[in-house]
């Protein structure tokens, strides 16, 4: 089997759930690889909306997806992901994803938050349709520290498993605090 | 996305390892459920070894195989799955799976136990080919009690990171502790 590391792992996810045409959602633009791996599996019908609250990610977002040449079909937003229910409809997502942490190569102090990404991971349950995906990658330890993944951890615990499967994962025998992919299916 | 639970959670998996001709092993027949699957994805050029210390798990598996009419590409032995590597190779099996707890509907005194659980493991850790796969379903409260569990979780932990890929995934909103699917990929 393949050597799943975290990013392999979600976009194995990703792709047995987006279908072209799809709608999806990146709630952590960062430097734009996972929203133009959303764009690409979406194609020319589908449509990814990507958030960002730094000038900069938008920035290398708009160059990385102009030289790849994916389909134009995203539009790229400088806001926080707690704004994103303003542009899509309630149940019309197929897949949303999070990276929480910091931007890589960017200002560290600027890290995603307990409380604001749990209130966006709220949202973006409503928004998603009926067997859709959330995927979160929880970065912790360094800058990051671990305020924000045991507060996000137990935010999951809470969740109705009636409606919301919920799997996390964990790389078992890897140092130093490797990320932890978590997977949300509404049921 | 499927409402992934761990049995089609570990057969996604199975799924993506195995192709036919390869040699797997069933290392907790049990009612054959797994035993029948594996025989259905290696097909007629490939092999199946199944053991289990309970004849009865062999005759529900010998009846099971026959009816589903799979290829007779299975051998199923009535002993202990710490001799598993009698009967194979190192390196040369692609899938190898094991569940511990009890054979559900058989006799509770017969779980497994963590001592001979992490030998069997071990033993099929060096059975594997590169790029093999290990696929363990814990169960664990109730009859099964936890001390298998916390033996064989501690155990993983200690797995070399080259070596091993080791990605343990919990069923994190659900109550009455879930069955936690492990995957163990050799690097």
């Amino acid at each position: 089997m393949k050597n799943y590391q975290i990013t392999e792992w979600c976009h194995h996810f990703w792709r047995e759930q987006i279908r072209p045409g799809d709608l999806c959602i990146d709630a952590t633009m960062g430097n734009g690889k996972d929203t133009q791996v959303l764009c690409e599996l979406t194609g020319k019908g589908g449509k990814v909306l990507a958030f960002d609250i730094q000038e900069c990610a938008l920035q290398a977002t708009r160059e990385r997806l102009r030289r790849a040449g994916v389909p134009e079909n995203y539009e790229l937003y400088c806001r926080s992901h707690v704004h994103m229910d303003e542009y899509a409809k309630e149940g019309s997502v197929s897949c949303i994803v999070f990276n929480l942490g910091y931007l890589p190569g960017g200002d560290h102090s600027k890290a995603t938050r307990a409380e604001s990404s749990i209130e966006a991971i709220e949202q973006g349950l409503r928004l998603l349709k009926k067997g859709g995906l959330m995927s979160l990658c929880i970065y912790s330890g360094g800058d990051s520290g671990y305020e924000e993944k045991d507060g996000v951890l137990a935010y999951l615990r809470t969740l109705d498993s009636q409606r919301y499967l919920v799997i996390c994962s964990e790389y078992y025998n890897r140092p130093n605090h490797p990320p932890i992919p978590v997977l949300i299916v509404r049921l």
